[in-house]
């Protein structure tokens, strides 16, 4: 089986599952308890926090909240950063911050979306113009899940600033953490990033955030992380989260494997048939998502022919599957006409994938592709 | 080592660690996506769902939220249960509800909390006096943490219902779940549990509610757990959750666990020094804990006296331990005299303790208070 929906979830490193019965059988301790035992795990964990958080950003500068995933950490920084006037997010975002945005509007914050560019990157001007003096946050995701789209948040996060001094920045970073060689500026207060899409173990996230920024705690309790995220400590979790992190960057492991992966996606893209396919992800975007469309063909269906041949890819993002609806707010919002928006496909790739498998990939596709315009022609 | 703090986190089933190379390993998809591994995670977890469920509630009536922790499953229930004019819980809630129940105050929600015995259960009549027209939720916990004792939760959400029958009610049943023997009413309407707390994974919580109540997401996103907590499913804490609650429950084991632990509480206080000890939790409690005080001494030093001859217990809440607060709100709210607040400690049992562990932390327990007294005098 070839795994190419890398973008919705990634196979836990090997390093990760070797973890599993340190901390699982030995190491089960709650962290937060007196004993010794709690807390030599403490210190552990503040050591994974520090090392999770020093890829991207100074610790000087910054602190980290571990959360659940990805979605809880965009939520608070929905929620407990744009309490007033208005949120000005993008049409791109992922469910997690498109609809707490929308819920916030419910609640009496104005939610406000900027237009995308055909490529799915934020359309920069029409952001700035929903910006006024009553914004108090502002999210764009770093890189747009559906077509890697590559936002450039330290300049954005500035012009917002430029704008309006107080509006804080917040930027959903699950894409692009682990993938990108990038360091967060002064400039972004919030950053959500998520360890299962990069080798680590679903059920764990991370909201980082401006050391200065005095965040509302989401959820509530006994007062854990600083008091800003109740509950106990999920400790295999947060080791694992480091250790995949660490996987994915130390020794400049990051720009070894941005260099591979842009080479995959570049042959991927060079043996599918240009007669079947028409490519959505730009060409300066996240080298790990490859998203094109075949015209005149469902992509449902295609996911499925090519699964049934031993290739898995993605439709859009995985998340949205579960709305039911047909066609994707963020390919709409691209402005993929009618007889693309149905066939749209993700192929989104891991360090650890291989030229050979992108040729074995292509060669399904096309032929998937073929047969499928030949059945309903 | 000896291990008497089960009450603050358990150490994870075998079969649960078991599960870790097939989930982590191979079955890694993301479970809502499309082709056929996703699907049949996403099967399997449905019956995970159920079968959680199953083991104190009719799924006829209830369906089940999976969350990152019972923390979160509070969260749910006070913030999206209890959103108009008061909120009525307790003074003997874990800090997941009180503090939840604090902040919904804060946001123009009354929070209203009930007087505790002297035992730690709640005063029913106090309770009801607090319930009125206008209470939107009441929320009781099942089995108080600090003390063991057991609310009458179906009984009080009956009278709470002909108080105002529109009012929600909620239960904290994280330390009941896999421990006591019991089923849910139709009475209550929601009921928190926790996977870590019986052998399962830290990072994972269930909300039970009422099938026909229409409860509001507190994780808006994707739109996993039908809408109502969005978030990539934890496939493997789930699976694990599951496992744990099978181990606790299958072929009636609750029941002989809850008697087996009951003669290690037995045994333990019998054991005991009287002249050293002054028994808090009461007779008819959770038999999972037994809190006693050590009158005069501190409880922390007694703690850290077992940890360095290998014996591990707990002072209260581990979860309370972070708020540095000296005194526990709940031994206030019991009425226990300054003379034994300080020296209070929570010894928390597991299905899998044996008596000889009991009988040797009792030897230690008395030596070391013995000493700490004869130094402090």
């Amino acid at each position: 089986m070839i795994y190419f929906d890398n973008a919705a979830t990634t196979k836990p490193e090997d390093s990760v599952l070797g973890l599993a019965a340190r901390y699982l059988k030995e190491q089960y301790y709650n962290p937060s308890a007196l004993y010794a035992e709690g807390y030599n795990l403490h210190l552990e964990l503040e050591e994974c926090r520090r090392s999770i958080l020093s890829h991207v950003a100074d610790a000087d500068d910054y602190s980290i909240i571990i959360t659940s995933c990805g979605t809880e950490a965009d939520n608070q920084a929905i929620f407990c950063g744009g309490r007033r006037g208005n949120i000005v997010t993008t049409m791109g975002e992922h469910a997690a911050v498109f609809a707490a945005a929308t819920e916030a509007g419910r609640r009496g914050v104005e939610a406000r979306f900027a237009q995308l560019n055909a490529d799915g990157s934020v359309n920069v001007e029409n952001l700035l113009s929903l910006v006024d003096g009553k914004t108090s946050l502002v999210s764009v995701m770093h890189v747009n899940n559906e077509t890697g789209a590559v936002n450039d948040i330290n300049a954005i996060a500035g012009m917002v600033k430029a704008k309006n001094a107080r509006t804080l920045f917040h930027s959903d970073g699950v894409q692009a953490y682990g993938k990108l060689p990038f360091r967060l500026s002064g400039h972004v207060d919030m950053y959500s990033v998520s360890a299962h899409k990069i080798g680590g173990l679903k059920g764990t996230g991370a909201l980082i955030k401006k050391k200065k920024l005095v965040l509302q705690p989401f959820i509530w309790g006994g007062g854990q992380e600083s008091g800003l995220r109740s509950g106990t400590e999920n400790v295999y979790g947060i080791e694992a989260f480091c250790a995949a992190a660490a996987e994915r960057y130390n020794y400049g492991r990051h720009e070894v494997n941005y260099n591979r992966v842009r080479e995959l996606q570049a042959r991927m893209w060079e043996l599918l048939d240009k007669s079947l396919f028409e490519r959505i992800s730009p060409g300066n975007g996240s080298p790990y998502i490859l998203t094109v469309a075949a015209r005149g063909v469902r992509g449902e269906t295609i996911l499925h022919m090519c699964n049934d041949r031993g290739l898995i890819i993605g439709t859009g993002s995985a998340c949205s599957s579960n709305a039911s609806k047909r066609n994707s707010r963020v390919m709409q919002a691209c402005g993929i006409g009618q007889d693309m928006i149905d066939g749209v496909l993700r192929i989104s790739f891991n360090p650890h994938n291989t030229i050979e498998e992108v040729e074995e990939a292509a060669t399904i596709l096309n032929e998937v592709v073929e047969t499928d315009r030949e059945l309903t022609e």
